[in-house]
């Protein structure tokens, strides 16, 4: 059979290792999908740099938008990155017939909902494997190896960089803003960090796993996400002395009520597969009613594992080029017209169990009241263990049962106003993953 | 569109699971497939049995041949395990033009090589996920998610019986004995638990990922088999006192020469992922070039974790049942025409870590002598350590660098004539995994 053809938007980073892939491995790639896969255009922004990337052997262009129109091409793959020009490029692509392939995932979490209908519309795929967990195949473990399964929950490290951070606090027992340092000098790290540290990189991924997995518009807007700036050192051992690990998780689960949609730094416990994932590593436990729980674990960024995902979306695609539009997977794993409009819950009405630290004033009867300020929210205590601090004070942590996300802030907000507390208090959820 | 039309060979274990999820699930699996997948007829050996189970719903035969042949059936789902009758109906299902699902790893390891063949002449389809660790979906992650990778290496727990004899001896301190009898009592191991603990269950579902990784055909016969059954607890023991766990691995990697194909017990890093796979549960770490090193967890038996594999097979199929052949997935991952004919290699080539147990009299130019012999056949010593057994006898533990087991044999052999080594020579595995 003939090769198919494939324009690239961007020879960067996760660029450059597609072509390495396709080109380092074109015959084992050909092997098994039984035919060609070839780059015939690029459009970059640097010309000469891409001229000593991939030689004479392709088309080079600036114009991402005549690349995407260039009736050559039947697969555009888009590598830019944002949510302006890739979206531009993206949605004329689908307007042109073309089949998309996207590591992109703020494009998707942000206007995912307007391309998937506008390919529904024009009848093309989007595939998206790189766009969460980089090489693990984790779309395609929803979307088709678990497709048996109501989805119960999922839980995931799919951000590399604070994973790295926080491994860094444990292993290391330096400070967030340490290990941030350390982060940036080995390149685990962006110079601006933010989208990172703050969760919004792991939300987006997060908004299209949970679509994924419970056949729901995506809804990045309704994610909550909390980062891990704050989290402070101390919180971080005093997790280790109960048994638990601190890990950046995205956090989606199916209740009567509605969907959970959050990503924050949760308490795992230290024997869980999670919370021994290292490193920049990715991993992602995946609960379905009939299968269990399932774990998926690998790199989540780099060239070439990222790359990895991209080639095998493109594979899948050469497959069923010429096939009816209904012998696809659909796009967001549940037929379009089988999507539901699941309400996303509010924090307020999320489940968790909590922890809690508090500094107070060593003295007969603090304990006594706020045992009974939980308990009159409603709040069962699973542990409690209390430090010394200096002379006159203590830090107090306490470990809650599974309670409502509303009460335990209630509690807060009340042991807050106590003349003995002498700090904030800190909250962080403890997820059991079970 | 008009539901698919589905007969069952067998409603036992993983029949009447497959019952439970396309029933239990018929709506969640419309939603993703687009279609429903029903049940309309089983073969069983106890009707009575069966008519309790599934009701008046669908017919009941006792005759298989006859239900592989009836014309209203689309897809076969042959679930009744062993070799010879699911051998004879399945080929007859093929001859009849029907695409099958089975999880029967046995008949796949032994006959796969005519079944895929008969398979592609007639055009039909043959799918096996459920056949190789249960729930987990990792045929798909190898035959598609991995797809842009030359495969390096893979290594499994793929029985959940030794993994959980394994973890009891480990955990608890027992023998193998008792950890059987345990594993029994629960419902982790079969009365005669022969394929289990001797290692002919990962071995058959090993060589078919072999295959699916190498695009080699199905070489059961080829593949080096050892159980668990004479594994001491004193060598668990010292394995983790050296930082290492025993796992039973099955395991693939591709050399220059050939490839390795091996079930065994293996020391491996404690802090590896697939050290912390506990109890019957199932994992498979793979290693591609492109994507690194990538890890698959979940249950790899019982009814429904096997079940979400048939039905997720169910609904792949499903959408391409009217779809020209061109657009499926090749069965083994490789096109027909594009197999290897890499050779297995010979255990003697294969290249490895070992542990080396050994009682020696505890008098001076032992270790001297011991270390000249590894020296002399090429072995070099990664570090050793001596515990005092009695008055007069010490054990030795060795763990040495990469060898050849040829040369580790040999060296063994010139060992075991010393008049002052007093017991035959423990030799184990080390597979680092990285």
């Amino acid at each position: 059979m003939r090769p198919v053809k494939v324009g690239l938007l961007g020879l960067g980073v996760v660029g450059g290792g597609t072509w390495a892939v396709l080109t380092g491995n074109a015959e084992e790639i050909a092997r098994r999908a039984g035919r060609r896969i070839e780059v015939v255009a690029a459009a970059v922004r640097d010309i000469e740099k891409a001229r000593r990337l991939v030689g004479d052997a392709i088309a080079i262009t600036s114009d991402g938008m005549a690349l995407v129109r260039d009736p050559d091409i039947e697969i555009v793959v888009e590598l830019i990155g944002g949510d302006t020009q890739a979206f531009e490029w993206v949605m004329e692509a689908i307007r042109q017939g073309k089949h998309v392939v996207t590591a992109n995932k703020a494009l998707l979490a942000r206007h995912g909902n307007e391309i998937f209908a506008a390919a529904h519309a024009q009848g093309v795929m989007v595939a998206f494997e790189a766009a969460v967990a980089g090489g693990i195949p984790i779309v395609k473990a929803i979307r088709e190896g678990l497709t048996a399964n109501h989805i119960q929950w999922l839980a995931g490290i799919i951000n590399g960089t604070t994973n790295f951070i926080l491994s860094e606090m444990r292993v290391r027992g330096v400070s967030f803003e340490q290990a941030l340092a350390d982060a940036q000098r080995l390149g685990y790290a962006e110079a601006d960090p933010t989208f990172d540290i703050e969760g919004v990189d792991a939300a987006h991924k997060l908004t299209l796993l949970a679509s994924l997995a419970f056949g729901i518009p995506v809804q990045f807007d309704k994610a909550y996400i909390e980062g891990i700036a704050n989290l402070a050192q101390e919180d971080i051992a005093h997790a280790e002395r109960l048994g638990y690990r601190i890990k950046l998780l995205g956090i989606t689960k199916r209740r009567p009520e509605g969907i959970e949609l959050r990503v924050h730094p949760a308490l795992i416990p230290a024997e869980r597969l999670l919370a021994n994932v290292e490193g920049a590593m990715n991993a992602v436990m995946i609960s379905g009613d009939m299968v269990g729980a399932t774990l998926y674990y690998g790199q989540g960024a780099g060239a070439l594992p990222t790359a990895s995902s991209v080639v095998a979306d493109l594979v899948d695609m050469t497959r069923l080029l010429a096939a009816d539009p209904e012998h696809r997977v659909p796009l967001l794993a549940f037929q379009p017209d089988a999507m539901a409009d699941t309400p996303i819950l509010a924090m307020a009405a999320v489940s968790s169990s909590y922890y809690l630290r508090l500094r107070v004033e060593d003295r007969p009867g603090v304990l006594a009241d706020l045992a009974r300020i939980l308990a009159d929210s409603g709040i069962s205590i699973g542990s409690m263990f209390q430090e010394p601090h200096g002379e006159n004070a203590a830090d107090i942590i306490f470990l809650s049962h599974e309670a409502l996300e509303g009460d335990i802030d209630r509690a807060i907000a009340k042991i807050q106003t106590l003349s003995f507390v002498k700090s904030k208090v800190t909250r962080l959820r403890v997820e059991h993953l079970s």
